[in-house]
């Protein structure tokens, strides 16, 4: 029984692969949407990539010792595959940061280990430093004040503890049909509501270079955030990782339970000394960030190419799992796949991995302004400023690439395996996807919805005209309490559900790359309009 | 308006105390159960005495210097409070252990800082031991053979990992009225049929301790388990705690995700070595445990008592407030509230803070064999095996306070609210204690269950014939994360369940101890029968 033979139907249909449609039968050569499934399910390597991307590997921190290391082997691998044109493109960045061991340890006014995370791009501390703690937290630059004379020797907690509020949501979640409906919603005006909720990226910066000047002028010897989450779980973020703009003292995050006592304690009267331990070390002998590129030529080299990307760089605690080994790993792998399965299409297939995504989608938008089209930005602004600041520059400049590249496709919503498609507000795609995603019905996959996505590395090309579209994906456990911790690890890893989501991109692409026609654009933007808002906060995915 | 008048009505009418009916009115001496919630309310401290057992005190393992601290300031509340016969009560035990430090690297293939607890009771590494690791589960006396001669130098796994199964549960739950309808649900075999599940405590113990010799007697230079928990949470669980029985080697729990971690890179042929780091102490000077005791003395002293416990020892790891200083505090905090609020009983009130529960109710035995009735058992046996044995002895041999103990109430299960009451296959006390209840059915408590439950101090009083309790709480976060866990902390107690508890807990003290007959008893066993299977695993609580 051939249980895809509706799907191969479908397939075939939609991508008007004449010269693939050979017959087949039991003995004779296999369909090509079966040729990509018996490599995806027999075959699989994408478990095998993403165990040595995070296992072996670990976090890959942009710029960091493990991040160079990523880049070498993901070369290494797409060159044994057979991919051609394999090589790196540099953008400019800033440091490179690794650290080797940290620990918080209280010592009065009793022994405890404590669980927290180096702040990323904070310097070590040299040795143990002790400190007592003060509860000082300094919101914006008017709170300085009333700490001055007061931070002397001091390690200063600078998050005013919230209570624990109480969970309502499962751990580990499927998306319903429910669910997916609620995507399936077109916004007349895009989320311009959205905009502007909390402080900008660019002030928030601009006040934490502020408030560590004052801190080092206080005297104090470091400061701890608390982690946003309950449980123990730490993150370690923070985006100053411009060559002469990191902190100048070491920060750390501590974990909500141990940082909430410690701000009891302190409230009591009985302000614990804590001892502080970071072996950091910074590189600055390439502050590029590179991100790795790959192609599966076309057969007709004036049809243009499509494109998959992930990005591989990660937060430093963990190891980068779900966020985003397995998207680079599907991505690897629906290029294996297709590799290896002899489907040949008429446009070129290339794959993407990313540098720079969690502090501001900055590989993506390099690779865009490089290639894809440009935008006028204030050149003083930088990391996450310039991505505030992209959306709003007009006229949009259509580059060499505006033309060629039909489709990008974007993995970054951790393991889950691959429910639909955001369509980001083209409609005229969605009768295209449905057939695509018919072969799939049965693997889960039914949902073309017409809502925008956006905080990952689809929404640069989108915003110069590119059909750029992000998969919907079951969530599981991301969002709880795996997404940028220090449990973002490989036993948090759907194989399945990644088998799956491998299969169908590689689906995606063949059928995007022997389209007849280029998927259908939107207008291109030339003004200012409602969708400014829809850029969505940096460092969500 | 007086909102609990007819509450009011029930109490008065359960307990027939009828010097306390005395006038009332908005300007006039209140009633009983409005003094009860007054002081359980607007002058409550049931959250001071938490914080400081959590924060300040920390973790009270049974004999640790933490615990010998709580005995002591338990005791001078008590006085403070104008209890009366407040002594400790000692019972042979085993070591005093505590760690000031400790802390697990991975040194190669990468370096990374590890989530550990030292397991308890086991020796410090007297500076950094570095070793590799080596898989090598151990679940029996048969699997030792396979490792002879390969675990010299090592750092020993001893755990089989098992892979993440998905949470289908909320983390945070109260009961509804369909859960507590589960429990009201009489069993007329006594849980046989559950007993003996897993291999018994007292098995498991003798082969640790063949298993650690046999790890000593081939070199290793140290061990780890794997947490049961994911999502970086440890316990550092472990019960050889009696002098001359302490284990070798250096042990520590490892949490979840980086112990998979270490066994995928030993599987994958890349052995990591890591470097382990404690700092412990033991302390033979006293190898009594003590339990806490403190009375209320009644109107009759022919009347007999009433009594009211928690356990106050706790494991290593948090600063077990959960499990149980949220117990102890409510117990404490209904001394207070019976003190403070004048009214007298005629049965005296006794308050019990227990040890060495978590050992295996060890304190609450003690009490039960020195006051209330012994069991014959093997001279030869202690701690676990002592408890798992004590069950099987016949006859029952009533000591002094058989005849005067009238009920025992034991509250253990976290902080949250009062939900009902657990009669123990009691069913004369049902319409009792559905009025006693009566009063509090509109802050939550309406349930009296027929179930039993077991696992904590209430079962050897039960054991014996006196009619001994255990309320039904809200569960909470307790069974998902905060059970024995480094996230059993006070951020994770609920304040008004506790004040909830506290005032039912002084309400059902003040009905036992004066109602005019004392509480119905179940006849005494005399023969080992079904319910032998009761006695749930040790520890669970």
């Amino acid at each position: 029984m051939r249980r895809l033979s509706f799907a191969i139907a479908t397939l075939l249909a939609a991508t008007a692969m004449a010269p693939l449609a050979i017959a087949k039968g039991p003995d004779g050569p296999s369909a090509p949407v079966d040729k990509i499934v018996d490599q995806g399910t027999n075959h699989s390597e994408v478990m095998r990539i993403a165990q040595y991307l995070t296992d072996v590997i670990g976090a890959r921190l942009t710029n960091s010792p493990p991040m160079r290391q990523a880049e070498d082997w993901t070369q290494a691998k797409f060159r044994e595959w057979g991919l051609t044109n394999v090589h790196k493109e540099g953008f400019e960045f800033g440091r490179g940061w690794s650290a080797k061991n940290a620990s918080v340890k209280m010592i009065s006014p009793r022994p405890l280990t404590l669980v927290a995370a180096p702040l990323a791009w904070t310097p070590g501390t040299n040795g143990a430093i002790t400190g007592q703690v003060v509860l000082a937290p300094m919101a914006d630059e008017a709170s300085l004040d009333q700490y001055k004379g007061k931070l002397k020797g001091k390690i200063v907690l600078l998050t005013e503890p919230t209570d624990i509020t109480d969970s309502t949501d499962l751990d580990f979640r499927r998306w319903s049909d429910a669910d997916l409906d609620r995507y399936d919603n077109f916004q007349l005006q895009n989320g311009a509501a959205t905009a502007n909720r909390r402080p900008s990226s660019q002030s928030r910066l601009a006040f934490a270079a502020k408030r560590d000047a004052f801190l080092k002028a206080e005297g104090a010897v470091g400061y701890a955030t608390m982690s946003s989450r309950n449980g123990k779980l730490v993150h370690g973020q923070n985006s100053q990782f411009q060559v002469g703009a990191t902190p100048p003292l070491p920060g750390f995050e501590i974990a909500a339970e141990d940082y909430r006592r410690l701000a009891r304690l302190a409230k009591m009267g009985m302000a614990p000394s804590l001892e502080l331990n970071s072996d950091v070390s910074f590189d600055d002998s390439d502050t590029k960030a590179y991100n790795i590129l790959a192609d599966i030529p076309g057969t007709d080299a004036k049809a243009g190419y499509v494109m998959a990307g992930a990005h591989m760089d990660s937060w430093a605690m963990g190891d980068g799992a779900a966020d985003n080994a397995a998207g680079v790993s599907m991505v690897m792998e629906a290029a294996r796949i297709i590799k290896a399965s002899g489907i040949k299409t008429k446009r070129a297939i290339r794959f993407a991995l990313w540098s720079g995504e969690e502090q501001g989608l900055l590989g993506s938008m390099a690779y865009v302004e490089n290639h894809v089209a440009s935008r006028p930005v204030d050149p003083a602004l930088s990391g996450y400023a310039r991505y505030m600041g992209w959306s709003k520059g007009f006229p949009i400049q259509p580059g060499p690439d505006h033309a060629k590249l039909a489709a990008y496709f974007n993995l970054d919503n951790g393991s889950g395996k691959i429910r639909g498609i955001f369509t980001q507000g083209n409609t005229a795609v969605v009768p295209i996807f449905r057939e695509w995603l018919a072969p799939f019905n049965s693997f889960g996959a039914t949902k073309v919805a017409t809502a925008r996505t956006g905080s990952t590395d689809h929404v640069f090309f989108d915003a110069v005209g590119i059909p750029a579209f992000q998969f919907i994906q079951d969530p599981l456990d991301y969002g709880s309490n795996v997404h940028h911790t220090d449990v973002d690890t490989f036993d948090h890893l759907k194989a399945d559900d990644m088998r799956q989501g491998a299969i169908i991109l590689a689906a995606f692409l063949i059928n995007a790359a022997n389209a007849p026609e280029p998927l259908p654009r939107l207008p291109l933007a030339t003004e200012p309009n409602a969708s400014e808002g829809f850029y969505a906060a940096p460092g969500a995915h």
